[in-house]
């Protein structure tokens, strides 16, 4: 019996088929790394390292407190002229007694394809971070305006985007939750408050002020998720 | 040459086996999707949303201390009568001054498919967990019963089921393994006790009560494996 | 039209392409069951487990504070005979009063494949760790030198080895960063030293000792990445 042309198209479109759902895990696989190593590089105050890990469109942003930092400009502003300088005088290595780790964990990530094939995502994250100075550190020598030593809790909703054969952030959604002294925990706890001023007005200040749904503790404002409940597949919040 | 029908058959096997090895990792990729989504909701004691991760079927469960809550209706039970009055009085929604976050990591799963193609699992995770209230919030709004603000370990040894095309939970079996007072920390720290009552008795008790296997710090229990050790192949502990 | 040998030829090497893929992933998921079952096995003090996710190599070892344990002689005398001894009493089970949870978290996992088809990895971990005993416990039962209760965050960077059909654990890399007193925190932090003497002058001492690189709190320094830049291709740190 002859073999027909029909047998491999069906073939070739099993293989495209599983090519394809690979091509998913993969992507996941890719952001999950991108995204543990951001949390890697913070934990040094590599910030270099840190904003090369964005895409170079001017639709990249990073969102902290109730800022956003626009484009590869805003980025290095927030990441290397802010952080850089307060933590590590600009020298952007590990500061001898300088605690920032930040545990990555809980992902969920989400990938899409527009019509033209271009390859983008979302994803969720937790992050728990313990932060501050040692003992043996000078108060001078501290970063200003810090708590000495303190608990974070926070959630990301970022965007990806795949360019050049490579997954890049596009948008850091950061939204700090919590923060507790560690004296007194999250009983007494008093997160740091927002920016007042955008670019240039403050030197290191945001492009663009957001002004609701930035609410922290004691608030406990619940952040929209990307993806809908996993079985009813309604919109969760 | 004439390509024969066995070549053929030789790659549909092929990609047969492809597809079975990567339904694996997908499988594997939706659940951790599920516990991880668990988790953000418990945060915000959207507790209908969670109530919609489990399958409907009569042998869902939840195990919470030392009691089994059965069905939808026992697990319904549980969270929206129980956790839902208690954190939110009703509300189902993130409470001012209440912090509940549950920390989801270090998954291991193991897929498994009955004669009949039915593909159920296997999930265990850890869960770290930062509760209590704010000082602002006056003492008789808090939750009765909760410690003022706590650190919290615990284990899951979950089943699943794929069911209308979609991973549902079977069984929720966590293991609250220890409980500490945020002052004290786990050298003072006092766990939870256990329920004393079933349902209807106690009209949100669960369905059953188990009496071996659920003591609590600074009991140290092990909690048993789903799986058998990676390398030698032996049932551990 | 007749089918041509061409065609099952392309149709063979998409299907030997996309094996290597999944294989990939494949990989990366039992490397990270693996790390995940050391924490578990690690929380509940299963030392003989611990070993045995080793590889029988005369090239494996554990890296822990400034020592390298080699081989599974090495490595059993660090697990079974050190910690075992210290934390159980020889039983290596868990000890009622000890707490010792492992939280892992944060993987980045790359897989290598050699020349003569010997697949190899490397992973990046990171270790959130709670420690110590409850007030119940008489001193005189709490392992020796042991903080009462304490914190502790390290990294890994370990490698790994796939022999007769299994992952198995070739260097352990633990890099202790830091460990705070419950009661001080990290801002009174202060870290354990080193061992300083070789087996067999100490009976449970390394093999060898490093003298570099092995710095910890208030000391911050950067453990190197066993992967480039994800975006920029470029050595970090």
């Amino acid at each position: 019996m002859a073999v027909s042309p029909d047998s491999i198209a069906q073939l070739e479109r099993a293989i495209t088929n599983l090519a394809d759902r690979l091509q998913n895990l993969e992507d996941i696989t890719a952001i999950r790394h991108l995204h543990h190593s951001y949390g890697y590089y913070s934990d040094k105050c590599l910030y270099p390292s840190v904003v090369d890990l964005f895409s170079d469109s001017p639709l990249a942003s990073v969102h902290f407190l109730n800022g956003v930092w626009h484009g590869k400009t805003g980025i290095t502003r927030l990441f290397v002229d802010w952080f850089g300088v307060l933590f590590t005088g600009g020298t952007n290595k590990p500061t001898k007694g300088l605690l920032l780790d930040h545990l990555m964990m809980q992902d969920i990530i989400t990938i899409s394809q527009n019509e033209s094939g271009q390859r983008t995502a979302k994803g969720r994250f937790r992050c728990f971070l313990q932060g501050g100075s040692h003992t043996s550190i000078a108060k001078e020598n501290r970063p200003k305006g810090v708590q000495e030593q303190f608990w974070e809790g926070g959630l990301y909703e970022n965007e990806y985007i795949f360019e050049d054969g490579k997954w890049k952030i596009l948008t850091l959604g950061y939204n700090m939750l919590w923060q507790a002294d560690y004296e007194k925990g999250w009983f007494g706890g008093e997160a740091m408050t927002g920016v007042e001023k955008c670019f240039p007005e403050d030197p290191l200040g945001p492009d663009e002020i957001v002004t609701e749904g930035k609410e922290v503790w004691p608030e406990t404002r619940m952040l929209p998720f990307h993806y809908s409940h996993p079985v009813t597949g309604a919109t969760v919040g």
